[in-house]
């Protein structure tokens, strides 16, 4: 093949990214070709609904049978921007089975079954790449797979949820409830008509067991991720948290256990206020990583929306398409390290307790007692007398999830402590 | 070759990193082997003193031969840690020539010379990684070269430099000055017994040169760069930078102007508290990108120091010698661009200017007018009677650095104002 030779794309979805990504290709073609080598040709782009009107898509490039599409065997790279686990599957695999390199955005995907997608482009000696499917624009899984390679990173942490990273944020600012700034954020676009896959933690646990397999070079999934979203938390939540200099961010955090497994979850978590994921604000997205030798770094930018996913779709596609220059692949999943999850129960974080108690002579001696009981050992305490009642703030140290669940059942049988107890998880040592 | 041939590494310098980096190697030879599918084998030190101790580091491999090293036509990989232009630019020429490829964290040679060293590395079809020349373990190099390179970029910010943002943190937070802060530093070990590269801006400088490369697919030198150091930075400027709700960095910054050709610079520059930048702490580096569709990124860590700059040269070699195992390389320079550089007095930016003036009726009107004259429009200003004269403290608008030079060149001829003005450039829109 000589200079002049195209490479082909097909685009599999023509929504927000899809029909960006194909706009950029024509408007950016000099600049792509230049630092590929070689042109790109738009070759196909499915969708489900040929009818639509999609200003400033050539129609001629539009099909519905995506199938044929991603298996033409003279394609040389697809990207596919469908989501959700079929029909993408199947039209990657059969890209794969054609030699056609693969760009994605899809972390459902990846994290439900990546390993099949990953074993298929190793037989095939083809590149998957998918910096779209982590933090939108901010670059991460190639500093996890290139730059941090000769490191050993022991924590990867994160605000990925650009939804529920706002939500929290208004909830905070304007002291309203969940339900309203939900609603809100529906009005204005931030959060889908079924806001679940959000909400409920899905998304940003997905994006967990994505960054935990190419943090600790194993094959972490979905179902091994600990998940809590953030419909439980109350503006009263948030108001506890402010009184202890913090704020509430839904954190995904994977993390080596002493005894060299992964601890990962996926939960609401007060940050104190000087720490720096704190101050990231609405949309926005970080993930903050800690390595032996290069220490605490932390990356941030635009979580979601076309153009920026449609930068990182456009990154991996020019990576992909110098490889497929220079007959060569990137590096492929690494899950040499086989190392196995935490078990939800033995995973150690700080939490914050709370809760109203009779406010009669004893009863902090008795609650103390009771946490000491599961060798919950207690950094903080804040007693608050409001006449008969009172109440209690208690910071622990670190303990893990199953002691604390056992200290909160034995304080909720006790007739002193009323039974509506808040937990929650605090960042920091 | 098969999986269990070793790769010969060659290490040129056993300072703090390059020992570091040797010890590395054997520590986690396991983790690397895995991850590049075949072991590295550390064949040679060379050093400038045999005789000096070296704990942990196996005196066999030591010699002061450096060229005969780095020319070694078995070896693979050659890590250049010695620094400066010379003996560092012929050894790694002597390496290339010999079919090695290089990992260096060598700025000073990069942004003065790159160019022979990229096309040496590209007509013999190997690598030259340097992650570790820029912002230590931060990784920037990469996802500038690969992340972003679907994309346009527009500007890229950063603290690049430990050192003065440790001082200037310093004298923002003791109120002491220039002089005192260095002295502690040096005591410290944040500051080199001669610290003129540091706080005169010059590493800032190269790293600038090899970001604005990078960034804007063009060949930019340490010689292109206009740079001001922090030596002149008062603890009375510190005190206006505070006034004003700012703090004082040490900005590297390179942008596109309108034009199409490259702005960039090293100053001390006021960053708005609200700035992300303005909340990076003492001896870390950070690095702020915008690009057309990702939009705003920024890039956090530890700047320099033995461990994390480890980090950055292993995470290299591991890509260096992946590609060997699939004799392949990764991209080259890309200088296809070809942008030219921005006179340094057409370069526009929000200034502060600070002076005494006599505080008498028509004096405020005198010195609008002569910003007025100049074409610098203002956007505050503030006034403070101290009796017989004033402190006059003045926010332009975007004016080009030509316009305010004459400014202030008509204030001081101006009998009513001192001839002790402040200047300083205000970063934000």
């Amino acid at each position: 093949m000589d200079e002049s030779t195209p490479l082909k794309v097909a685009l599999l979805g023509c929504g927000t990214v899809g029909s960006m990504v194909a706009r950029l290709l024509i408007e950016q073609a000099d600049d792509l070709e230049a630092r590929i080598g070689r042109p790109l040709e738009l070759v196909g782009i499915a969708v489900r609904r040929l009818e639509l009107e999609r200003p400033g898509i050539d129609r001629t490039l539009l099909t519905d049978d995506a199938l044929s599409l991603a298996g033409r065997a003279d394609v040389d790279l697809v990207i596919e921007l469908l989501g959700g686990i079929e029909p993408a599957r199947s039209l990657i695999l059969a890209a794969i089975a054609a030699g056609s390199s693969v760009v994605t955005a899809n972390k459902a995907l990846l994290a439900e079954d990546g390993g099949t997608i990953y074993a298929a482009a190793e037989a095939a000696g083809v590149d998957v790449y998918y910096e779209a499917a982590v933090a939108g624009a901010i670059p991460i899984i190639r500093p996890l797979r290139e730059s941090l390679v000769g490191d050993e990173v022991t924590a990867v942490m994160g605000i990925v949820n650009g939804t529920t990273n706002f939500i929290l944020d208004k909830m905070h600012t304007d002291g309203a409830d969940f339900a309203d700034v939900l609603a809100e954020a529906q009005r204005l676009g931030y959060a889908e008509t079924d806001p679940t896959a959000d909400v409920e933690g899905y998304d940003a646990a997905a994006k967990a067991a994505i960054l935990a397999s190419l943090a600790f070079h194993s094959r972490v999934k979905l179902s091994d991720v600990a998940r809590e979203g953030i419909t439980g938390v109350t503006s009263a939540d948030i108001a506890a948290a402010k009184e202890m200099g913090c704020v509430i961010k839904l954190l995904a955090r994977c993390a080596l256990s002493d005894d060299g497994t992964i601890a990962l979850g996926v939960h609401p978590t007060m940050v104190p206020a000087s720490h720096p994921l704190a101050a990231i604000p609405g949309a926005y997205n970080a993930v903050f990583i800690e390595s032996r030798h290069a220490g605490r770094l932390m990356f941030m930018g635009p979580g979601a929306g076309g153009s920026p996913t449609a930068s990182a779709v456009l990154g991996d596609l020019v990576t992909a398409a110098r490889n497929r220059v220079r007959g060569t692949r990137g590096p492929g999943e690494s899950t040499y390290s086989a190392r196995g999850i935490t078990p939800a129960g033995k995973v150690c974080s700080r939490y914050y307790v709370s809760m109203t108690v009779t406010d009669a002579p004893g009863v902090l001696a008795q609650v103390a007692t009771c946490f000491a009981r599961h060798e919950v050992s207690l950094q903080a305490v804040r007693q608050e007398s409001q006449g008969v009642e009172a109440r209690l703030g208690v910071m622990t140290h670190l303990a893990m999830e199953d002691a604390i669940s056992a200290t909160i059942a034995d304080l909720r049988s006790m007739a002193e402590v009323r039974p509506q107890i808040a937990v929650m998880r605090v960042e920091g040592a």
